[in-house]
């Protein structure tokens, strides 16, 4: 049996499964102290049978240099507790199996492209739109590190026009991706979620813009094929729709790729993260 | 021997050398018709003796998927007669050897890859930035495709507060990186080069601001280790370093990676893209 966990900074998704297809049970945690947290997310591993490996999508920043002494750590983190914490080796250790490790949007990548490719698709990055924005990219099956991992929220959009005046909240860039169309920074200006707001107020056609110039960020660096877009904001009715739209205009028919790109909702739902681990337990067991 | 051809829109480079590190000779040819300049390519590269495999980096845009019929063809570029060339196959059939074939900037970005592994690096990319924008990447070894491949010119940057007027010049897209910071867009604007305008000139700190966004971009999408930044702008005195010191403003030491990331100049010179060509026929070889 796989055993996976989505950690991430509000709670863990706990599943097992005999394959990433088939989640046999699940459960799921409050993020508290590390100790508390990462004890009580072994207990039900534990309890739910005999593991063959693990797979760790987690909240970052982490370090996924193999090289490192300091792989499978949750490093630098504003997050109370969590700086340094040994995460991958927790488990190894209490549960003594093999341990894949990755980003959580990593990881929910790693589902997509699985998916995506049945339709023959190389290439996609994975966005998630909720508290915070981060993403996940692979390329030819294999998840974009690079040295760290990618922290897409915080490019630069372009300002809308109609939304100069807001600071933005990112504590880092103030008004990148993530400090202008996270769940938190579309309440800080129109004190409601998205979706609460009236189908003509000019907030959809902003987020959707932002997330539109991400969209075709990743289309011209990477000619990616495919954007999903996850998280509880992208839930919002019509948004995908919007930032299609406003990423071809964006886009002009240029790019050598563009009639094979798209803009998608998860074909997992809200089960990529967890099924992207089941995947990293799989490819550790293999190792 | 192993031959090589930087196939430009104004000249082609060939070159011929025992290995990448070793250029025994080399010929350069103005860009004419294809029929033209790819006969008078051929005749050089079979006048240096038996080749055993020839690399091509390339202008594009280009079909880089080998499994489509189309691949080593540059596809549809505006320039005159070159649309749909099958470049590839012409110097296969002609030369009877192997042919490698990326674009130019992805050769140019595998050759400085091949010099900043001595170093550890993993992941990097290459910007040119001269009669237009364009990129390439390598990520572990491989230049990024996905499908078609980067066109990294054609991202957006935040326009600069002193740069509010110019409509940029890129016929698809108006005020994208190339159609503000290449070339051809410092002489719309200010009558000269970079490098002819006094040091005090507000054009400095704008396009460096311009690159710098096009670096932060890649280093929060791909956490790239390194950019490389060639052509011909981008021997302005003193850019490269206004360019890293305004990308580390943007970053504000946020990314995991921040502590390794750097802007560099070509470690190879304007011979990036042909050496980066042997190293494709090097490939071609050995598959």
């Amino acid at each position: 049996m796989l055993g996976a966990i989505e950690a991430g900074g509000t709670k863990f998704v706990l599943a097992v499964g005999s394959s990433p297809k088939e989640i046999r049970a699940r459960h799921s945690i409050p993020t508290a102290d590390p100790a508390t947290t990462l004890a009580q997310a072994a207990a039900w591993l534990a309890s739910q049978g005999t593991l063959t490996a693990l797979g760790i999508g987690s909240f970052g920043p982490v370090e996924l240099d193999p090289t490192s002494p300091r792989w499978g750590h949750i490093t630098n983190t504003p997050k109370p507790g969590w700086r340094d914490c040994d995460i991958a080796g927790f488990f190894r250790e209490r549960l003594g199996v093999p341990v894949g490790f990755d980003t959580d949007v990593n990881a929910a990548a790693l589902a997509e492209y699985a998916a995506a490719q049945a339709n023959g698709c190389r290439s996609l990055a994975y966005l998630t739109i909720g508290t915070g924005i981060g993403g996940g990219m692979v390329q030819d099956g294999k998840p974009v590190h690079g040295v760290g991992h990618p922290e897409l929220g915080h490019i630069f959009p372009r300002r809308h026009p109609l939304d100069r005046e807001f600071a933005g909240i990112c504590p880092h860039h103030g008004d990148c991706l993530e400090g202008l169309a996270s769940g938190p920074a579309i309440k800080a200006r129109w004190g409601a979620s998205l979706s609460e707001l009236p189908d003509d107020h000019p907030a959809h056609a902003i987020i959707a813009d932002y997330i539109a110039q991400a969209c075709h960020t990743l289309f011209a660096t990477n000619a990616v094929e495919r954007v999903v877009i996850g998280g509880g904001v992208a839930k919002t009715p019509g948004l995908t729709e919007r930032i299609a739209e406003r990423a071809r205009e964006l886009g002009a028919g240029y790019l050598p790729g563009s009639a094979r790109q798209t803009i998608q909702r998860p074909h997992h739902g809200d089960d990529a993260g967890i099924t992207g681990a089941l995947m990293l337990a799989m490819q550790a067991q293999a190792n």
